[in-house]
């Protein structure tokens, strides 16, 4: 019986326990809302040792990191290094998206590796295997896919993305309408292709989708229906193909839910600010509730070294209006495949967001480290402000490089310290 | 006569018109919004080689960079490396916040060398005066302080933060209703200070408010009112210390409107996400659409060390919302004074939610730009990339450390490009 099952039974099982407790939350509030589809645990039973995270309306927000090579650059070392910082810095799931030769030994090495929820994009490695096999990529068969689905699932994968909501439809409202940067996910620039090659047929992850659902649901692996229309430009934003694409995903969750599975949609990309709060009602409308997993939203496309600030700008207003998950950005996105010292970046920023979007959805947890820092700050306690912040390590080594000493004010306002001024009036 | 004055009789001005080329609107319109004192374009006279930049409501967003040493550390060459980097990347104004020995010298090389509009806050000055002269802050008089803002307007400041909202009144409407951070502004904790030791006094700042207005008058320069009972503490935001500030500061516009003298309002601080958009329509309503000029607003209190993403988010939010002005926050916030390095760190943070808020707020030159972009990416002209990005030179050498040539796909997804797909699959 698949998690979703369990739940819609009242059945409560260790994964709900762990994740309520995790959230302060009654484990029956929690079972209930899995029930109804406004959360999700994604765990794979096959990978029993990794923790439970609950990921939807009413969970604090989640961040999730993108590992993964790339043909271009391929070293397991380096992601090793990525995911070691991810566990430090715990955050609550990894993907990884690699391509290229070592696309097998990369995900292996993270699964085995990883006490956290492991996601993947299967197309990636559908096109590597039939690359690989020298068959064009329109030959691919739902029977290839499912096998893939298939193989990953028996390795232990959390959650996969599928991108079945790329259809004739979506693509030809592309069309008909133009669009900038037409399609920047490469999922779904993969299923563009393939539908542009056979002219006559429909995307076989949407024919099928059924097909899919019965492996997803034998191993109880969690459906991320992916956004293949995701706007890769501010001015491609809501536009008529990105909607086309999630009206479809509203149908595919009511598909996937009567099968047992756990689903949550994929979401843009590239918004302009005034429009973020707005996508991401109109995702919880359509697609009826079922947790929202975004990248960014980058509120513009010019931050180039530096989109993990527009991704947090985005993804801190996502999140107080209805976004659960946040994917990191890091400040090599749009420019080559990040480095450790990136990821490590790109964590943080996305931390920041989700706290951030938590302090203002007014959650219990995140008040109370608002409210501690404040009187650490009152105080002048330095050792209890570095143990607060997001990112202690950073926060220390700034103020040890100043060489005024903790029982000091720092160098900031030195004996002009506000702080101090109204603490010695008093 | 001074701008605002001239605006009033429909008087144009070559400052007119260069603010309103700048924003590429009808000089008339700018006028017409100076007048009405939704906008101020702040400059000395007696400083003439300066640009003119309009702050205010329909003009782009600004971003001011705060510079000056502390007593803990003066080093004149490291301000003036600042002031390079800010001219470098294209800032609106600097304000030299210098205190302890050197502040007169800072200053003045500052006055010589900034292009853009420079402010300070005459009470730094007016703290070491004092405590030079070996006395008491408390002793501080009217003629005092009227002697530091008249020799800083005769130097050429363009614009001065003076905290006139600091009374009897909203110092009891603080410690009647408790705070956890009382107050972080180091003017508006100066004034705290001088309160406390004189229980039976008002406030110099605000009792002799006219006299202040003279000076300003007669030398044109701007009054930026500043909001010493900001919050420090996400928890301490939109209080009854803050707002008690703020009905004050709508009262001080209409008395310094009267006497000719341009005004913004200066704003919080620390304030959740949730509560940005309100704090920027009240300031709007309350100080008669007077532009409002916001530090951060920082949406979280634990992101010591990485303060200007903090900042970034509730600046973008903010700008969208009714803030004209956007003083940048560094990495180094609530660390040490900034280094050069921070300083840039914290300007691009800044410029990003800049023009984010300026995108979703429409305004052409800022779509422009952005459409430029996603057209550069779907040619993948990786020149025109780095040419329209905020930060053009990480932006380049990030991509440059890839060790993959311009004429091919980025590291990130190599072959799978998904803009490459689409565009082979056209």
């Amino acid at each position: 019986m698949t998690l979703k099952h369990s739940a819609e039974k009242g059945i409560i099982t260790q994964s709900m326990r762990d994740a309520a407790a995790y959230e302060h939350l009654p484990v029956e509030t929690l079972c209930a809302a899995v029930a109804a589809g406004t959360v999700v645990i994604p765990k794979n039973p096959l990978r029993p040792n990794t923790f439970a995270r609950a990921i939807g309306e009413g969970m604090s927000t989640k961040v999730n990191v993108n590992l993964g090579a790339s043909a271009y650059h391929t070293n397991l070392q380096e992601e090793i290094d990525k995911l070691d910082l991810s566990i430090k810095l715990n955050v609550d799931a990894v993907m990884d998206l690699s391509l290229g030769p070592r696309i097998n030994e990369i995900r292996k090495e993270i699964l085995a590796r990883s006490p956290m929820m492991v996601g993947t994009v299967p197309l990636y490695q559908m096109g590597y295997e039939l690359s690989s096999a020298k068959r064009h990529f329109k030959t691919m068969t739902i029977d290839d896919f499912l096998s893939v689905i298939e193989r990953q699932a028996q390795e232990g994968v959390d959650f996969m993305t599928i991108h079945s909501g790329i259809t004739r439809f979506s693509l030809n409202q592309m069309q008909s309408q133009g669009r900038l940067l037409d399609v920047v996910s490469r999922g779904g620039a993969l299923l563009v292709s393939w539908l542009r090659n056979n002219p006559t047929q429909e995307s076989p992850l949407y024919e099928h989708f059924d097909k899919i659902l019965d492996v997803l649901a034998a191993y109880d692996v969690t459906l991320s229906l992916g956004d293949g229309m995701r706007p890769g430009a501010t001015a491609d934003a809501t536009d008529r193909a990105q909607i086309s694409e999630l009206l479809i995903l509203g149908e595919l969750t009511q598909r996937a839910w009567k099968k047992g599975v756990q689903v949550m949609i994929e979401g843009p990309g590239h918004v302009p600010l005034n429009q973020v709060a707005e996508n991401m009602k109109l995702e919880k409308k359509l697609c009826h509730g079922a947790p929202f997993y975004v990248l960014g939203p980058l509120v513009t496309d010019v931050a180039a070294g530096h989109d993990h600030i527009a991704a947090a700008i985005g993804g801190t207003l996502a999140a107080i209006n209805g976004a659960d998950f946040l994917c990191y950005v890091t400040p090599a996105e749009h420019l080559r495949l990040p480095t450790p010292a990136d990821v490590r970046e790109g964590i943080i920023a996305s931390k920041i967001a989700a706290h951030a979007a938590d302090v203002a959805k007014g959650m219990p947890q995140a008040l109370e480290r608002e409210r501690k820092m404040a009187i650490a700050r009152k105080k002048l306690d330095w050792e209890a402000q570095f143990a607060l912040a997001i990112d202690s390590e950073k926060a220390r080594a700034s103020r040890a490089s100043s060489e005024i000493g903790l029982d000091r004010e720092c160098t900031m306002c030195g004996e002009f310290c506000a702080i101090r001024q109204c603490n010695d009036s008093e």
